[in-house]
């Protein structure tokens, strides 16, 4: 277990994030935070020894994959220790005193307002303004001392920036969680390691994918997920992620890995890991 | 081909949005356009036969799969009558007389703000704020007369709406090409159909996907695309999306789609269409 001392864990966006939870759900409240403003900086306090973990959303049940991260995954030489699932529920959070109806603006990450249509679309009078963040749009509102204005947050940032709540569960689907991983550059698991994940690229010929599916099927290894995801600046072309059960601490897990290298243009295995388990589920 | 009259096609968003772009390549100068506010309306339009087709955008290459536009072709019964793929390049555009100096707010789709990172980077007094279409940004300008905001949006979009354009080539990145459907509710293919595209999803079981994958590699179906979907509501649930060569006019193709129904729980064929190509490819 590398969950000793107060690991100093960098999450995208400001404390009271998403991220933030799944930091408290893989290390517990002593872990220290470096809110990062972009992915590229997330990834790089990792890569260089900044930080001992870069805690990065891979997909989101509702949205699907955060593309930038996929991308940065492929590029970076970080490894995955850990996997955290959160459930992620919006709020819309203004400073006190401020009353649904004075709202005239709400800020939040895009993605956020993307998952609150419903609730747009039953209050067209609201502007949406795109932000880094969730959370960091509640500091935006302190910071403006804004009147107009309200943020699309999860509940946790209302409490750490002294706002308050409008309104629970603007999210449009309940079931909505959000996947991360815990990156750092060593890759050691964060306990007993039963899920591996992988990156491939296929050859262009008929029966790749195929071939590839076979080093698992022929082994008996249950696959988790698998996901194509187009290559930036290679129009058409894509590169597949694939998590199966096991850790190449098994014998026909690292056979199939080897065998992957045989059939592949390309593999690069991410990580092993404890797999998480989905809240309520 | 269904090519003759003068359709009238459903887009999302306003005139002079790449949709439009779409429909040109697609049905040329004569097709009549109907603009819709959000896709659940544009999926409307031609299910309820107001309109022939409707244009939906389903992949970018550099953003990703359309998520809203994937989950209403599982829902829908509309079928793909053919596809398009087009150039996006995004512009800086306001009101004549507005200079890049003067600008404080950038109006567009998110998608088109996440591709112009590199400029907001360099810009970093400009405010996103996020609409439901490029086109219909500049519109906005109009309807505000606003002296301090811009628009990103096509190049059209500015000559169709009186609009300067400030600066070109915004995108991240050039390889950026968006693929649209043209749906319909008979999908009478646009042509020789050579291209086919189904959904399925697979039984939890270990190796189903491996059995999918050899029903078209044991008869040398060569596949154009592979992508998994979550479906939502069922959280790690995913949908396949499988494009492949050929159409069920052929034996082997039509062997291949009653095949792939005996190892699948769930399987729709979106169509058979003729194959676009990709401007510059």
């Amino acid at each position: 277990m590398s969950r000793s001392g107060a690991p100093l864990v960098a999450i995208q966006g400001e404390r009271g994030a998403f991220s933030e939870l799944a930091v408290r759900s893989l290390f517990g409240r002593r872990a220290r935070i470096l809110p990062c403003a972009e992915f590229d900086a997330l990834f790089r306090a990792a890569e260089t020894g900044r930080c001992r973990y870069a805690l990065a959303p891979v997909e989101n049940t509702i949205a699907g994959s955060i593309h930038r991260v996929n991308d940065l995954l492929l590029e970076s030489t970080l490894k995955v220790a850990g996997e955290a699932v959160i459930r992620v529920s919006h709020a819309l959070v203004a400073l006190p005193g401020v009353r649904l109806r004075d709202v005239r603006r709400v800020y939040s990450h895009p993605v956020a307002l993307a998952q609150c249509e419903r609730f747009f679309r039953r209050n067209p009078r609201l502007t949406r303004v795109a932000t880094y963040d969730t959370a960091g749009s509640v500091r935006l509102l302190r910071e403006e001392e804004a009147r107009d204005a309200a943020a699309i947050a999860p509940e946790l940032a209302a409490r750490l920036y002294g706002a308050r709540i409008l309104k629970k569960g603007l999210e449009d689907h309940r079931a909505n969680f959000t996947r991360f991983f815990a990156l750092s550059r060593d890759g050691v698991a964060l306990g007993p390691a039963d899920k591996t994940s992988v990156l491939f690229s296929t050859r262009h010929v008929p029966g790749a994918l195929f071939r590839c599916m076979g080093v698992f099927a022929l082994r008996d290894i249950n696959l988790l997920k698998i996901e194509s995801r187009p290559i930036r600046g290679r129009p058409w072309e894509y590169v597949f992620h694939v998590d199966f059960e096991g850790s190449p601490k098994e014998d026909r897990c690292r056979n199939a890995l080897r065998h992957l290298e045989e059939v592949c243009d390309f593999v690069r295995v991410l990580g092993s890991y404890p797999r998480a388990r989905t809240p309520g589920a």
